[in-house]
């Protein structure tokens, strides 16, 4: 079975206390798709303009992704900038440039809309919506960020009625469920309409809820983080390609074991800047370092 | 095979956002040793003035813990108030009086010195060292904090030579590892000395270093925290007392199901003020948590 990621494909600038890279492959659905590739078939909906260059389409392409929802546009591709502070801890927007994202409506093609399951990767909740009502997924996961809870909170909540999983950071969550506990903002945000919510804690591992049930996952243990841009993406594609994997109905189970791929990939993306230590990465060393998790948390 | 718990024994003045208790029984000892308590014969050493309530020796006896190492001098006992802000998050201290605990030489007896299992709790590293080189406990186990690593880096660095267990918390560890990433703190800690170290991470869990062994443990779900005064006590003395449990050798795997042990009772602490809330469950309400804990964290 399929996964459709849809969310924005960007061309990112980032700096960090001891080096600088340019024009990378960025955005949350490039992240997430080529995360969720290493699962399942993954079809990526987005749009870029006329800058995108060839040599990301070739990256995305070696992954197998399916192209043929992503929109070549006039215009300039939506560009990110940001630099790291304080050992990676502290993160500043140094520039953004919507572009071609600015005025997006998209278009689903029949065979993106079939995917069994779908992520709409963070971007504005209204094109989320746009995305969700035009796709016959099973399974909806959703992320978004501040940005959105502060700028278009009713059109936020309005998705959130329709999704079956939200995948948020802590403080995010915090801010969400207007309470500083994360067990009650988890909890709470199930009650905004999701049947599940995710609570990333990015060094810390994230928290899985649903009705009566509740998994605690730790991090992947890394001695170095060069580059944590996109690891939320990273670990929201995974979960999301993960579910994929099989036909039947979205258990509990394979959500917990969607969580440790996706903690999994996340520990691969920090290795490197952008997407990049996804390129070098093979199933057996994400079944190694699954394998490793599962040693790092349970008891014998 | 008992425990031996040294540390500090006082009086409490705690206030939170919504209430405010007086004259509790406080110090990092009691919190360990009545945690301790639950899991093996634990001996506490340490100091009270003569205005140490009556009621909180009554308390300690209740669980069962030996007052043999505990003197009664002449002063007042040590004095600890803070407040908690900000949803129980940030704390500070009001007023510390050190009183008896100033001038204090533990001189323990041989019945305490035979415990297999010292858990040095929180208190000055020179105090800790004068109850190490008495005792003849296997496995040593000691917490710190930021105060001794600011006031006496020297006499904690010799300490850390000599145990084989540090219980530290996060920013702490940061701060002596020098480093704001914390696998690579746990690491460098053991390289200080102590062949294991624990990094407490609050309501995030805590994480076990061991050579070549790693062990991550999430933190039991909490809805709501009336007091965490304590908790890192008593999750050091759930782990101690548990070690102490068996004769043989201390394991990776005896540690690990220590420090699940650890997070249990320290969730329970955290529900009411001071130690009250461990005077009130059962063996039965620690296995439940603790087997509740399993299911929160190993994937099936």
């Amino acid at each position: 079975m399929s996964v459709l990621v849809a969310g924005t494909i960007a061309i990112d600038d980032i700096k960090t206390p001891t080096t600088e890279h340019k024009n990378l492959l960025g955005g949350s659905a490039c992240y997430a798709a080529i995360s969720a590739s290493f699962f399942a078939p993954t079809l990526l909906q987005g749009i870029v303009g006329q800058d995108f260059p060839e040599e990301h389409v070739e990256t995305l392409k070696k992954h197998g992704i399916d192209l043929g929802g992503v929109e070549f546009s006039d215009g300039k591709t939506f560009y990110w900038s940001g630099e790291y502070f304080d050992d990676l801890n502290t993160r500043q927007t140094l520039d953004v440039q919507l572009n071609v994202i600015e005025d997006y409506h998209p278009k689903l093609d029949p065979t993106v809309a079939a995917s069994k399951i779908a992520l709409l990767a963070n971007m504005s909740p209204v094109t989320q919506m746009e995305v969700l009502e035009q796709c016959q997924a099973k399974f909806v996961v959703a992320d978004t960020m501040d940005l959105w809870i502060d700028a278009t909170l009713e059109p936020l909540k309005a998705l959130l009625q329709k999704i079956d999983l939200l995948v948020i950071n802590d403080s995010e969550a915090k801010q969400l469920a207007n309470t500083n506990n994360l067990i009650t903002a988890g909890h709470r945000l199930r009650d905004f309409g999701p049947t599940y919510v995710v609570v990333k804690k990015g060094e810390h591992g994230a928290l899985l809820f649903g009705e009566e049930r509740f998994f605690s996952c730790g991090a992947f243990p890394l001695h170095e983080v060069l580059d944590p841009t996109g690891a939320g993406d990273t670990f929201a594609g995974a979960l999301s390609g993960h579910l994929a994997r099989d036909e039947g109905e979205v258990t509990f189970e394979a959500l917990c074991q969607g969580v440790v791929h996706g903690t999994v990939m996340a520990s691969f993306v920090c290795e490197a800047f952008s997407t990049k230590r996804l390129h070098e990465i093979s199933q057996e060393d994400i079944q190694e370092r699954y394998d490793e998790f599962i040693r790092y948390t349970h008891i014998r």
